[in-house]
């Protein structure tokens, strides 16, 4: 006999930490996921966009063997979901490349929904690949509506969400691949909201975790009743399986007595379909489901983390195990380090302390102290006769110059040579340890301090390293990174008695002129208006314009901003604009 | 009294090299050419497309104050364009952004095309900041219909150009900003005539010319007539002012008994449009005009001379005067020398001889003899005393290490330093001088011979380098590249006796390899289908994949294949795809 209850779906969400190009090692995951969700009870299983492939796939979505290979994943995975219902993100080529959500049912593939609003901004490319979808398909399965779409799609107050709500979607279920950057989930939960209370509709947000290169995905999955409240939270930068039962009784009953549905335009761009997918729900013997929702986390923590699992990712997924970074007894290098020992553990994270001449006995000390609090090996390797040698055989080629940056720069790629050679030899990945203020600036050393694989901080302000490295010593309950290299004056230590503040304004001023130029794209006058000091700004801008071509040389980071450097913001080289100024 | 000879229409093309974000200076180049205009009498100007902020912006389209710089400087070109009929590239602003066509007559900006087929493939992304144009305006310029489009827009063969001819535009005018690679104007010239035969219309195209980052725009504008043949072609890689006189009464003959462009459908997906241009033209004292029909090159010296204003251009729009490279007596610096040479004078080209250990005395006397050839400054700073004393201060760490790459790198990477250091202290710019074949398969060291600011090299496969030396060679009328150069077996003489064929297939096969699956993503089977050893293809789809992390820290060079890398190759580093194989 059917009652109401049986109109009650219970819901999956895996939360993985998927890798491009990894297909075996993707499904291997999804096939745990497909075990665990039977000795579930799960009806509905969902992977986040493009979970076949991995995301973003970027140009190896132009060659037609990795295409061909996503869609015998794609068949392996059908086979293997028995008993199951099943959503799942993978490129779709069928004339031309979708991005798509292939709905599988009892080892069927039975539907597909294509990606209609493709993310072609910020970091994004889709348009380079896919076409935009046009149809709006409902499922109805086991009686209950399901309206899938994608990512972006669920942004459009009046996109595929309404029309699959309006066409009798209960549950609208989007799949996404969304990166991480601060102040971005706030958004994103309000948006889902927004789009869960017009509708009526459960919304069920399934989004990726982990790195990838420059982006981390932060998971933070979401069930949202038709009232917009939150039923369920994934965890943030870990990977989860999230199982809710969603009523689409209850959704019934709203709608009857709320007709905000069927206001606006009943016509749609996309053409509204109906697939009746076949399943019994038998809700009497289903097992208990853990409450799953996760706790915010405060700013501070999230970024932190998104740095140790993108750092983490990045260094795993690509095959290396230790990493090695200079340690200068500032406190870039101490964040750095403090966040690969988080990441990668105390024995896979090797300091280098290499004074000169030029050094402070202070910050000899302090890196010799975060090492021992951290518990990592140090090495010692003094730059004094190799800078010498290099001075001696420029003698008579400098002849009558003046000492300037060039003496500098020799050092800092003195540097970054010992920390290649020890990478070389050894294997470990090198860090370097710059800040976005630094790469904003050209402040660094290309071939010097930016040698390395990954930049952890590339996108995180001076004023932020300084807060991470407050959170971090209030997670450990003590000074983990010593107070005195929180409280010397930033200095590159190149020259005598240098500071930062000689050559650059003070970092909180700076920061601020850097969020509004190179993050939101103000002008001189709009940033002058803003109250910011006019030499300020011109100087701000005019540093930030001439180091493209040493960002254009720098090492991937984490996006951790809403414009990072990189793929995010791609400005030409030779640029006579000036800033505008 | 008005004849025939009425409807032939003075056509001048501005075949420019404008600057990114240069405003002034491009407008400065525009009216310079009204002038010449005004003086010939032509009728109708025409400038390549975005000519007024040059191509590609990038995100600077994301500035607002950008967009309002260029629309100021437009209305200027305006002002100035008193008694002519003016077409100019700009980007349009109108609630969205348009990559469009002003038509200014005299003084009056009185119509606008934009855009259709927007290129968001390779190299472009102008989905990112664009939206498509949906109208198809014919104007009809004192009585000669004109239809005008921009770029790929005449690459549809339904396209915006059949609509404008269908519609009575005798003229398609197409402005273009088409980056050079090698086949592309063979290519390109074959679909302008079929655009030309197949509507039965005089067909213009105006491009760009002139370097921009890792782009070279290559000229070669063209008119042809409505049987497709070549009216007038505009210089390879200079800037030119091409003027020909256009005939539409022939083109109304033709179609009197050519019924082709009346058949298959002609509905339209564009709004069509007439615009009526009023203007008198006057063909009784028009002054003669020189045929200017340049030659076509040989696909050597068509190479040679990209690679000269790529050159040229990134040095002097980036305020730069003066290179520096390493020569090491083998054939990639030394045609880098004789490029940067020609490019810039003798006078601003320096060569440093960093001899080791491990060179050889034939590779230190080929330096000489190179730069005596080249007649330009050599500078020598042997690296053994501080190579040296990186090995003193490893030894303790290096302890019962075996020597390998690492040591290879160290010489590599002081090298890198020392070229830095003259860069740093004299404002040169860096040449580093790796090729195609060396960037594809990583064998090359980051900050190292990677060091630099422009890699001339960086397209130029191996095997095509020695084409290009020949040809140099050829037009000297003696071995300005010494023979003793091109005859050495390739070697980074970083160890003794060492050989690139130690480590690398011979480079006549791996160049095929590498063409195969860089520029054309064909998979491990196809090339061996292909003929190719099959353990060669494996290694070097294997050395392509792993490498991608260096090149992402390279530096820009010039696009001169097909596919290159950088912007018009997008793979991820964190990818376990392995080519597929």
């Amino acid at each position: 006999m059917k009652n109401k209850q049986s109109r009650a779906i219970r819901l999956g969400m895996a939360q993985l930490d998927v890798t491009v190009g990894d297909f075996a090692g993707n499904l291997g995951k999804m096939l745990r996921i497909l075990d665990e969700a039977r000795s579930l009870k799960v009806d509905l299983v969902v992977f986040p966009e493009l979970a076949v492939c991995g995301y973003p796939p970027e140009d190896l979505l132009l060659k037609p063997q990795f295409i061909e290979r996503n869609l015998q994943y794609l068949d392996k995975l059908a086979q293997a979901s028995r008993e199951l219902c099943v959503v799942a993100g993978h490129v779709e080529s069928c004339g031309s490349l979708y991005n798509a959500a292939a709905v599988i049912n009892d080892g069927q593939h039975i539907g597909t929904y294509r990606k209609i609003f493709l993310s072609n901004y910020g970091v994004f490319d889709e348009d380079r690949y896919f076409k935009p979808g046009s149809e709006c398909p409902v499922y109805m399965i086991g009686g209950v509506g399901v309206g899938i779409n994608i990512c972006d799609d669920i942004l459009h107050a009046e996109g595929p969400a309404r029309i699959q709500a309006r066409a009798g979607a209960e549950v609208i279920l989007n799949i996404s691949a969304s990166p991480y950057y601060y102040g971005k989930m706030k958004e994103r939960t309000a948006q889902l909201a927004a789009q869960a209370r017009n509708n009526t509709a459960i919304v069920v947000y399934s989004n990726m975790v982990g790195g990838q290169d420059e982006l981390v995905f932060d998971g933070n999955s979401l069930v949202l009743n038709e009232d917009g409240e939150i039923l369920a939270r994934g965890q943030q930068f870990a990977e989860d399986f999230i199982v809710a039962d969603l009523d689409a009784e209850a959704v019934a009953r709203s709608r009857m007595i709320n007709s905000a549905l069927s206001q606006g335009s009943t016509s749609s761009t996309w053409q509204v379909s109906h697939v009746a997918v076949s399943r019994q729900f038998d809700n009497d013997d289903k097992p208990d489901i853990p409450v799953r929702n996760a706790t915010q986390q405060s700013l501070y923590e999230e970024i932190y983390k998104a740095l140790v699992l993108g750092t983490r990712d990045y260094i795993l997924k690509n095959g290396f195990t230790k990493v090695v970074l200079g340690l200068s007894g500032g406190v870039d290098s101490s964040l750095v380090a403090a966040i690969a020992v988080d990441a990668l553990g105390k024995d896979n994270v090797v300091g280098i302390s290499m004074p000169s001449r030029f050094s402070s006995e202070g910050s000899i000390t302090d890196a010799g102290l975060l090492a021992r609090n951290l518990g990592i090996k140090l090495i010692s390797l003094p730059i004094e006769k190799t800078f010498q040698s290099y001075l001696d055989s420029l003698e008579d080629v400098f002849y009558e110059t003046i000492s300037d940056t060039t003496e500098e720069n020799i050092q800092a790629r003195i540097r970054g040579n010992y920390v290649m050679a020890l990478s070389n030899k050894f294997g470990w990945l090198v860090l370097p340890t710059g800040n976005k203020s630094e790469m904003a600036t050209g402040y660094a050393t290309l071939y010097g301090d930016m040698a390395g694989g990954f930049a952890i901080l590339k996108d995180v302000p001076k004023t932020l390293v300084y807060k991470l490295v407050e959170y971090r010593n209030a997670c450990a309950g003590y000074d983990i990174i010593p107070q005195s290299v929180i409280d010397k004056p930033p200095s590159a230590e190149l020259r005598y008695n240098q500071r930062d503040s000689d050559n650059l304004p003070p970092y909180d001023v700076l920061d601020q002129v850097l969020k509004a130029y190179v993050e939101e794209d103000k002008s001189v006058e709009q940033m002058v208006k803003m109250g910011l000091d006019e030499a300020v700004v011109r100087q701000a801008v005019r540093l930030v314009d001439d180091s493209e071509y040493k960002r254009r040389q720098s090492p991937p980071g984490i996006k951790i901003t809403a414009r990072a450097f990189g793929r995010d913001r791609r400005l030409p080289i030779t640029n006579k604009f000036n800033g505008g100024s």
